[in-house]
């Protein structure tokens, strides 16, 4: 791109700033950029102003690593949660979708990524001291794995139930099997598969 | 969405402030403040003061309203362009695009908007006093009125012709045809009819 395209170095500072976010290209960087122009000085400082905020203040929480304003985290320090149970999730995303569905009421444990090989991520790179530290001080009775089914999320899965296999813990991983209300010949034959191989008990869905 | 979907409140307001960016929901705009968040702190600080520089030190041109770091922007105080034509144009991602065609050799003036009855945008929105201003001052030997083919640009430009109707000054519009490159079938009949009607006297187009 040639200099002349913008008019001003500033807006073009701040057009670069834009398209270095994830899925903005320069088209859409130039369209933000101006539309917070458009609005009133307050509105655009505000709006840096969070950002930095956000970025100076915000924390992990020291149990489970979750993003949180306090040393420990709102669902940490809620004593209605079941604390026996900890769901090991990969990032804070999944948290919030698993907390979306009003179906869990135990604690979480954020590993910060997923052992991947070809990325050159391996367990040292996630959060496992902290997670076999909250093991260690006892009470926990089953740990949840939350992970993708994908063949990281697979890896990970299997490396975590090797490193906390023991009698006196629980270790379950999330049901696997056809979408609700998809159709079956719509669904993968893998998926399908699986499902079948890992039937459960019928029952009424209405509790 | 419930109180409990982000476990940090300044997550949550910097997704807002992302969030209230055109063509960002909050699904995106939780993935850039994610992306942000999971940088050096020196990148989000960057980010947040770029945008509170643009909008605290850019300024409009005095002359075309174009938007400038300087009283004058770089394209007016450019000697080597000619003054005598001034481009009219809806605002400056227009100036932008005519610009990288690099056909164009005059000055701009920018209206910041487009006369539209339905959004209550009249001609007393846009900058013509100062563009009266720039034709009192006499030099001026052509405007190009460079408008979108729309109602709200033809409306505009129909007013800014009988506003500036004068025997000294030629008052040109943008040609309006068939695009470079497209076959006639797919052309529309508006366009194509037009094409016909203003054709023009053949020239090898190598000049």
């Amino acid at each position: 791109m040639n200099y002349m395209q913008y008019s001003s170095k500033l807006l073009e500072a701040a057009v670069d700033e834009f398209a270095r976010l994830p899925g903005i290209g320069h088209k859409t960087a130039l369209r933000l950029a101006l539309y917070l122009l458009k609005q009133d000085k307050e509105v655009a400082q505000g709006f840096g102003k969070t950002i930095i905020r956000m970025c100076e203040e915000i924390r992990r929480c020291k149990i489970c690593q979750n993003i949180s304003d306090t040393e420990v985290c709102m669902i940490c320090s809620d004593s209605l949660r079941d604390s026996s149970t900890i769901c090991v999730v990969e990032n804070i995303r999944d948290v919030m979708s698993i907390e979306n569905t009003h179906q869990y009421r135990g604690l979480y444990h954020i590993l910060g990524g997923i052992i991947s090989p070809m990325d050159g991520v391996g367990p040292k790179d996630l959060y496992l001291k902290e997670l076999d530290k909250r093991l260690e001080q006892g009470g926990v009775r089953e740990i949840i794995l939350a992970l993708s089914t994908t063949m990281e999320g697979d890896t990970t899965s299997y490396y975590l139930f090797k490193r906390y296999s023991n009698p006196d813990l629980i270790i379950s991983t999330i049901a696997r099997g056809v979408s609700v209300g998809d159709e079956l010949e719509y669904a993968d034959e893998v998926t399908l598969g699986r499902s079948i191989l890992y039937r459960t008990p019928f029952k009424s869905q209405a509790t």
